[in-house]
């Protein structure tokens, strides 16, 4: 593989790079599961748009769709092929649509430096809303969501964010702030991540994975329980959280973390569902591509809150499409806080 | 014992009746565990209702509050004193108050042929609203929670209730049709229970708890998945209905026969949360004790319904306070079809 493309002449390159899946993980992620590949640059047709990725993200959900059946209604990667997910760009070219050269774009064809997209797949962004057109790759939307449909964080609620530390839960307890939460709790796997959501954050307490009984370390942390949650992880942290569940708590579920990242396979967690009755707690399963029309409501927020500073966007930013194995790969250890670009 | 009471003058009798705890229950329920004393009928201060109590019901709650440490916010029968629950009667004397001797009310001092309730504990019921007053004792408000608020049974749905033949699930099935669902299936134990849910009841399919793996046979009854989900009983049960879950899918959690009417003591659950996630499932955990304003509006809607037809109050009734007992352990031991009252 090469990282230097060839050129021809009028700015735009003969050929770029993609990134291939090579076949599934068996076990923790490696490198050589995935494979960057020199290619033609695509002539847009009609309707087409060709787009030049300037940013892409990593997510989680993208270690779930490498194995082969997953329980997400999207498609799974295909081995010998690209992989997917959100980017923003430049449009290159776009004969026969409403787009301009140059206008900002954003759509689900990262993983490759160009990309050729049909107009309908294309979202025109504001280069004026967010200061930064990174932003737009913010899982904010999902921790939008989480907190006002999932939890229905309301002024004066204790809330516990899980995976606080993560592209969602970093937004996700930020956003329980702005919504008038009293307390706020975020877990996460080291003092390091601790300290940076207490520091700077505004979380009120955090608990660390495996720093001793997670229930034990909740109610120190909440004790007079919890009323929303907003789960990124499930399992005993889940547990935990509904243990401290006071009456009418509403716990959103927005991802399964603990089980998502590791390669057992299983995302079973032991619900004592008389106490659900007992207590009128909700556990509401709740997924983006549900909810799309928050989307546009959240940017306004987002570049509103990011503005008079009571919002910030976490992020780690690598260098160049072949880092992006190894940005996802990072994720997937928690090596990060807050999001994980790669600039292309 | 004896069941003949002493009467003194004016109609009102000296002693009578009430059931006493003797222990906590350490396995199967027996007998022994409920003692039938003769105790003085008390008489009313000035605040105080006097009630000859007629009819009153027993229900698997009462099974749990027999435990000394339960997850149900509500007091546990203490051994030595007298259980509680429904019961309808009539004011025999209510000095200092607006009751009259005659009305007819309910209350929540059951287990006792007569009961000294503070007024604010005792409520009047209509005659004319209901065509039996032992009808004010059916499960139907929480029936009716758990298919309006519970699992928001919608025009079209398919719905699955567990526990079908019971009390509540034997009215929450009528309810879901009455709400326009498309297809009603229920689970119960036994072949005689499911033919009356279908035969009887109205359902379009039941599915026999036991008689071969759950998914399966529920699988066969909802082909195309479910998409309203009302859960007495929780564990593969629940496990089955949330593998058949459709997109968006309600799942009210009334209760959790499968361990309150056990002896095990547990009454979880291994849910896949992710599932839950992706599919956008709602898990709502929903009592009575928090929807009370619910209780009117269904009596309006179960008297029209038992005029028209469209309703039935499916039930068993026993005779005599001594009987109690015995009407307890049979319901738990899901001999009986509906709710179970006895007569006082």
């Amino acid at each position: 593989m090469t990282n230097r493309t060839h050129r021809t002449g009028g700015g735009r390159p003969a050929t770029h790079h993609e990134v291939r899946l090579t076949g599934r993980p068996q076990g923790p992620l490696t490198d050589d599961l995935f494979e960057v590949v020199e290619v033609p640059v695509p002539e847009p047709q009609s309707g087409q748009v060709l787009v030049r990725n300037t940013t892409m993200a990593v997510a989680a959900v993208m270690r779930t769709l490498m194995d082969e059946a997953t329980t997400v209604p999207m498609p799974s990667f295909v081995p010998g092929e690209a992989l997917y997910g959100s980017v923003v760009g430049e449009v290159v070219d776009a004969p026969g649509t409403d787009f301009t050269p140059g206008d900002l774009v954003e759509h689900n064809f990262g993983w490759r430096e160009y990309a050729l997209v049909d107009a309908d797949g294309v979202h025109r962004r504001d280069r004026d809303q967010l200061p930064d057109p990174a932003a737009y790759l913010s899982q904010g939307p999902t921790a939008y969501m989480g907190v006002v449909r999932g939890a229905e964080v309301r002024p004066g609620d204790t809330v516990f964010v899980s995976g606080a530390a993560g592209g969602v839960g970093s937004l996700a307890g930020q956003i329980a702030r702005l919504r008038g939460a009293g307390r706020v709790i975020g877990s996460t796997g080291s003092q390091r991540k601790a300290d940076y959501l207490v520091g700077e954050l505004g979380y009120d307490a955090a608990v660390i994975r495996g720093a001793g009984p997670f229930e034990e370390q909740l109610r120190k942390a909440a004790p007079e329980g919890v009323d929303a949650v907003f789960d990124n992880v499930g399992g005993e942290q889940l547990q935990a959280a509904i243990a401290l569940a006071n009456r009418g708590a509403r716990i959103a579920l927005v991802g399964a973390l603990s089980n998502q990242l590791s390669d057992s396979g299983t995302h079973t967690t032991e619900i004592d569902t008389l106490s659900l009755v007992a207590r009128g707690i909700t556990l509401r399963g709740i997924a983006l591509y549900d909810h799309l029309e928050l989307i546009p409501e959240w940017n306004e927020v987002f570049g509103r809150g990011l503005r008079d500073g009571t919002l910030t966007f976490p992020h780690a930013r690598l260098q160049g499409i072949q880092e992006a194995p190894r940005a996802l790969r990072e994720l997937v250890e928690g090596r990060h806080l807050g999001a994980v670009l790669v600039e292309l």
